[in-house]
């Protein structure tokens, strides 16, 4: 199989066009963005598994019943999170404001909501932000990813092609980042043409593979959407090879997200084999990625690689043979046969350093495999969380 | 009940005295300690249940399958860990040596080992260290607190009175820290008389509410003991003011344990309440301690208490009524029926800054209740741990 390609500078799919403005929820950064597609386009959604789902997630759930979908409208400091019914409300009435803006119905509107849980969604401000909005629509996934970001450091948006038909992904994400069932907030527009339930179960095989597997703090957000909007202006397109491409989108902008988590410094890669199942080494990749003390020796490239061991033998419930599990650094290979080999400091010192660090591990309890996506955690985390609702 | 009154400082019971010496482990702190009894003591332990467990944990369980001990030696800075048949040959030795200088037999000492993951011992070093030690023992627990410390900020030590019986614990945590069976180094001295199979019981009830619901930074160490030994001198005692007395000083530990934690400057108690099962309410109490947004919260005293719904919302696997949820800090209600009241900042604010921050959180399920001790998350836990292996 050949790698897939993704476009420089990210472009969007025939018939989709976006907006992002200020309209006051942040001082003076974009905090509103709009997501249009010319025509009706079938959708597949899927939502965070948090017991409190925000306001958004709440009607989108709904929404997302019709599997058609002409736009995404989402706004960023605000979550519209624990708000009870006076949250929904001001959901239904953010969907109706960009339905009327774009000349479409309030059900084919679905509604993302990002930012601080618990402070009633300021409606007013976003209902007139939204006016006038159309008229500045543009083919560019970069400004409505603009839209989106909370502590992001940059926008994100990836796009590849599949035949004629074109991916985009625009998402955020960085903090509050262990999604189940779906990321932070991921969009993505495709004109290939598919039936909803067959975008549907795509989508779930790529987030599982992707977003499913990414932590930058185990702590799973209120908030998490992944949506999926495909207005088949391009006809249709091989299935095989567009869930390859949508596969290797989602996981690659998975990657971007983790190597942006709040404070991080690195992108940390966990892969396991050899574990009893897929579901075990599933398990065991992300409690690499979301050890506190693995990501703190990436962080300060500290070659104490007994941490590998103490994190892949805490979970309690897996097939681990003390006695076959090996572990390697960047292809650096530092644990045999469970015992701490006599490495050189300093080539494992240096592999810490490098940008992408990949643990590779083999458990050697069976044939499961999987790839887990997390980052370092560094005093810049502490700095943005300790005072995050304040500042 | 009356409130369990601990000594100012903790004494010894009747026959138990320790030392404790740099041995050269360490440049110059204290990094050797042993505890003896002057009779053959009833004794159980439990130890991690990490797959890959200490050398010295290998060992133990063998020990204290005798259900008697006279002696535990214990060194800090190199924890036996990954290091094979070796290492157990290490912990073999350690035994000996330690049996040789007080007068009994290897399989009456107990050996624990904390520090660095995959370095070999220096077990010539440690056997040297003990020689002589026997004429260096003295009835006070902060001695032998002292050699088992690695990146505690102080010594710990309690003990109390059951009748004419006295209990004394002493242990060292900090980091790695969210045991599971046991924790890091904890042991506990009666001069009770109880039977090895009570004692074993009575010492599984307590750790299950207090070093197991401790978590500083959710990664299990490998090393994981908690040793109690009964030397019978002070005669039987009643079996449920001992066990109250023993669950008290476990969890007053559990709370000295938490609060210094690696960087912490609060100890964090999350109290959950209206669970549908124990069970259920022990894993959100944990979730609730161990979220990094919980604790960068706490450490910024931020009054983003929507983190608190977050953090009890991912526990995908408990019944969490959304409407029905309420919570507190420090007695001040932040959130009823799921929606985060419209509280006084400044007062919430100021709960956050107290020394001791507790969440009282209500489900709203059934009965289950559970208290989880932890710590706040704080630069300082990223400055010892980002460069712990070199320092």
């Amino acid at each position: 199989m050949t790698q897939i390609q993704f476009d420089a500078p990210a472009v969007f799919p025939r018939g989709f066009r976006c907006a992002s403005r200020n309209c006051g929820l942040k001082p003076t950064a974009k905090d509103l963005a709009l997501f249009v597609s010319d025509v009706d386009a079938a959708a597949a959604a899927v939502f965070t598994r948090n017991h409190f789902p925000g306001a958004p997630i709440i009607l989108g759930r709904e929404t997302i019943r019709g599997g058609r979908l002409r736009a995404i409208v989402a706004n960023s400091k605000v979550s519209n999170v624990a708000t009870g019914s006076r949250g929904v409300a001001n959901a239904r009435r953010m969907a109706s404001a960009a339905a009327t803006e774009i000349g479409t119905t309030a059900d084919r509107v679905l509604v993302s909501s990002t930012g601080v849980i618990g402070v009633p969604l300021p409606i007013d401000i976003i209902e007139r932000g939204l006016r006038g909005m159309s008229a500045e629509l543009r083919a560019d996934p970069l400004i409505g990813a603009e839209g989106i970001m909370t502590t992001d450091t940059y926008a994100k948006a990836l796009s590849t092609r599949v035949g004629d038909a074109t991916i985009t992904w625009v998402a955020k994400g960085s903090g509050m980042i262990e999604p189940n069932m779906a990321t932070m907030l991921a969009f993505i527009f495709t004109d290939a043409a598919i039936e909803p339930g067959a975008l549907d179960a795509m989508l779930r095989e790529a987030v599982d593979v992707s977003f499913n597997m990414l932590s930058v703090d185990t702590d799973t957000s209120t908030s998490d959407t992944c949506a999926i909007l495909a207005n088949g202006l391009a006809g249709r397109v091989p299935a095989v090879e567009f869930q390859r491409a949508l596969t290797a989108g989602c996981i690659r902008m998975t990657e971007l997200l983790a190597r942006d988590g709040e404070g991080a410094t690195h992108l940390l890669r966990a892969s396991v084999r050899g574990a009893l199942s897929t579901a075990e080494a599933r398990r065991i990749a992300k409690s690499l990625v979301n050890s506190p003390l693995v990501k703190t020796m990436v962080f300060g490239a500290d070659p104490n690689v007994g941490r590998i061991l103490m994190a892949v033998g805490k979970c309690f419930d897996c097939t681990v043979p003390p006695d076959r599990t090996d572990a390697a650094i960047n292809g650096y290979p530092v644990v045999r046969a469970g015992e701490r080999l006599d490495f050189d400091d300093a080539v494992v010192r240096a592999a810490l350093a490098t940008e992408v660090v990949t643990l590779e591990v083999t458990v050697g309890a069976g044939d499961g495999s999987a790839t887990a996506y997390g980052c370092d955690l560094t005093r810049g985390y502490i700095e943005e969380n300790a005072a995050y609702y304040s500042s």
